[in-house]
């Protein structure tokens, strides 16, 4: 059982700025999120864009506002348990909530905050029949770990950035690598697509467009899938692979939470924002855009103000007969649970003369 | 009559931001602010401190925050008045508003947001009778223009950083500088210290400890002051100077908003925070430091998410029939005010064979 002081459900830039206000404050966290890495929308969906209203960021990419993010925290050491979907929330005897994961992890804190957003990312998968038997036998919507594919051969579906990008990097890693695409036209960033066609030129990527793959083979792993071409008079092409990667997108589904007697309106969690972020679960709060309320702004410098604020009421539940004074970071300085201390130049006092 | 969609008071980094949240939104904007520069408590108070708690800068010097904030909000070309104080705010039979500063100046605007944080900044002004006569002729509390000093002679006043960064700056640029403080020793960051030592050791700073400035003397401007020793046995020294600069730091008053009418707590404007951090005069809204709620933190990041919101209901106050949609701004891009236009790079859609 992993046990921490507030346990933060979701690693996009809310839940991971919630790590450092809650460090402030003296208290442990531990973070869980679906995908297999921190960063939630930002990561997922455009890390290489730019966002332009970041306080004090004329311009930062999406994937640089989480490596800072990720810098910032870590004198705080959050632990992280990526790649689980938060499943079933119960409360405890004691007031503390035991969560448990899709694999089973449990988790024990006396505050929960959900910084899910839009909810936890889920694939879309192809409509093929067995897909679901080969899922982890050669079958994978996300790839977690690259090495896995070394010297593999490799299908990937899709015809977006993930698809481009991937096949892009795997040209190196695996010992081959096909890309199946519905359409003829890719839709990527133009490096991206640029790359793609020159690696398709040199034969590195074999390329099959307006095409799709409609079958699976294999007894206990995959070892085959079978290409159909939109155009009904080509043949099927059967390829001998050892994985299938259908990259079609995430979507994010608020999923599990909504089944947690939370009070769910929009699609998103109620919360009271006039005062701490909580939800009608007393211990369980809800911030950035997975809460709702009168106004809200659905935007990351919303995120995390909330974090604060909650981290400020999460502080009295776990410490009931503590009065907790805020010092300026400035003042105060930042001491990480790993020993370490930043603070500013201490002034001198004395004599010029 | 300065004429603008949101009248802004106060250039601390809310206000800052403000302008940035209601350019997205097209709205122009006018700041007023008592101080010759832009920044508020971070310019002020500690431009050279680090802080640790922007979201995604693990560290950051005050005056940095600021530099990037005008940095971000340039496209907007924000309209400023400063070194005048938001004197009274009168609002018209139209419902929009007059705000006139202790110069005269008049501003108009649909919606006025004071950003004031702890106040004005106010000089805190040695005890001599007739200071007040020498105000503007050879008296000063704050250096708003270092040039207005050359080759003069200047005493400053004052044993923080303030009065030994301006005593080293103006050791170049006037013809004599003495620095008086009334104690031995010198607070202030080690390097000023240091040079401040080195430059009275070279006689380029003359300089009076444990003394202060007891009278001013001349008649349309000042030509002399008198320096009295704290031992009684020395002898007043007489010095023949053009201009004197009591530099004893500034201190914030909430001073005339406090009679506009509004909802004052701890010093403080109470605002609607449930909603949209109006005041109780409708159209006048209060961010940042200067208002209150229950919950309140005076950070930084609070200031930039109430920036955030109270601009949106701005917006409807100032176009009442229409709808803004939010769009992000990396979707959006942004769009300034002087042609400029910034945005992701597109996507392609592009075959690949
Ligand atoms: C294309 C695009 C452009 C954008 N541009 C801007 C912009 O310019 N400015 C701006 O402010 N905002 C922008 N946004 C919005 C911004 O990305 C979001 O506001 C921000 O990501 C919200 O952060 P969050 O941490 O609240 O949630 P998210 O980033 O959505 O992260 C939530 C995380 O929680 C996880 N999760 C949810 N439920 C579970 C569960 N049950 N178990 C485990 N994990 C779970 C998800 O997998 C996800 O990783 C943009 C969004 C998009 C898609
Ligand atoms: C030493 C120190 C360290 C700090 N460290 C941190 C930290 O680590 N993290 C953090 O988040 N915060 C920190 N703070 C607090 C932070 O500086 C404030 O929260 C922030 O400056 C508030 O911004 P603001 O724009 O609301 O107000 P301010 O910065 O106070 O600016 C308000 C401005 O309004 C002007 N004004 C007020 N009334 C009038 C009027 N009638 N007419 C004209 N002008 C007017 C003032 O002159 C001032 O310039 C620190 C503060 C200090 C002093």
């Amino acid at each position: 059982m992993i046990q921490t002081d507030i346990l933060i459900i979701g690693a996009g830039p809310t839940g991971l700025f919630t790590v450092f206000e809650a460090g402030l404050l003296k208290l442990k966290t531990h973070i869980i999120d679906a995908l297999p890495q921190p960063g939630g929308q930002c990561s997922e969906i455009y890390p290489k864009k730019p966002i332009y209203d970041i306080p004090a960021f004329p311009e930062i990419l999406a994937g640089d506002l989480v490596n800072n993010l990720m810098e910032q925290i870590k004198p705080f050491q959050p632990g992280f348990t990526l790649g689980e979907r938060a499943e079933t929330l119960e409360k405890l005897g004691d007031g503390s909530f035991v969560v448990t994961t899709n694999k089973g992890t449990k988790h024990t804190a006396p505050v929960v905050v959900i910084a899910g957003g839009l909810g936890s990312f889920e694939p879309r998968k192809p409509p093929i029949a067995n897909i679901a038997d080969y899922e982890g036998h050669g079958v994978a919507y996300i790839i977690k770990d690259p090495e896995v594919y070394r010297n593999k051969k490799v299908v990937i579906a899709g015809g977006g950035d993930s698809a481009l990008d991937w096949a892009i990097y795997l040209a190196d890693v695996a010992a081959e690598v096909s890309l199946v695409h519905r359409r003829n036209e890719f839709r990527g960033a133009l490096d991206s697509v640029e790359k793609a066609s020159e690696l398709a030129k040199l034969g590195k990527i074999k390329l099959f467009t307006e095409a799709q793959i409609t079958e699976l083979h294999g007894t206990d792993a995959l070892n085959g899938v079978v290409v159909k071409h939109n155009d009904n008079k080509k043949e099927d092409t059967y390829l001998e692979v050892d994985n299938f990667i259908p990259l079609f997108g995430l979507s994010p589904k608020l999923g599990p939470i909504g089944n947690w007697g939370l009070e769910i309106e929009k699609n998103a969690i109620k919360v009271n924002n006039a005062k701490d972020y909580q939800t009608n679960i007393p211990g369980v709060f809800a911030i950035g855009d997975v809460n709702t309320y009168e106004g809200k702004l659905k935007l990351i410098l919303s995120g995390f103000h909330e974090a604060a604020v909650m981290c400020q009421y999460a502080y009295q539940i776990i410490n009931p007969n503590k009065r907790f004074v805020m010092k300026y970071t400035t003042v105060g300085g930042v001491e990480g649970f790993d020993g370490s201390k930043k603070e500013a130049k201490k002034e001198v006092i004395q004599s010029i003369a």
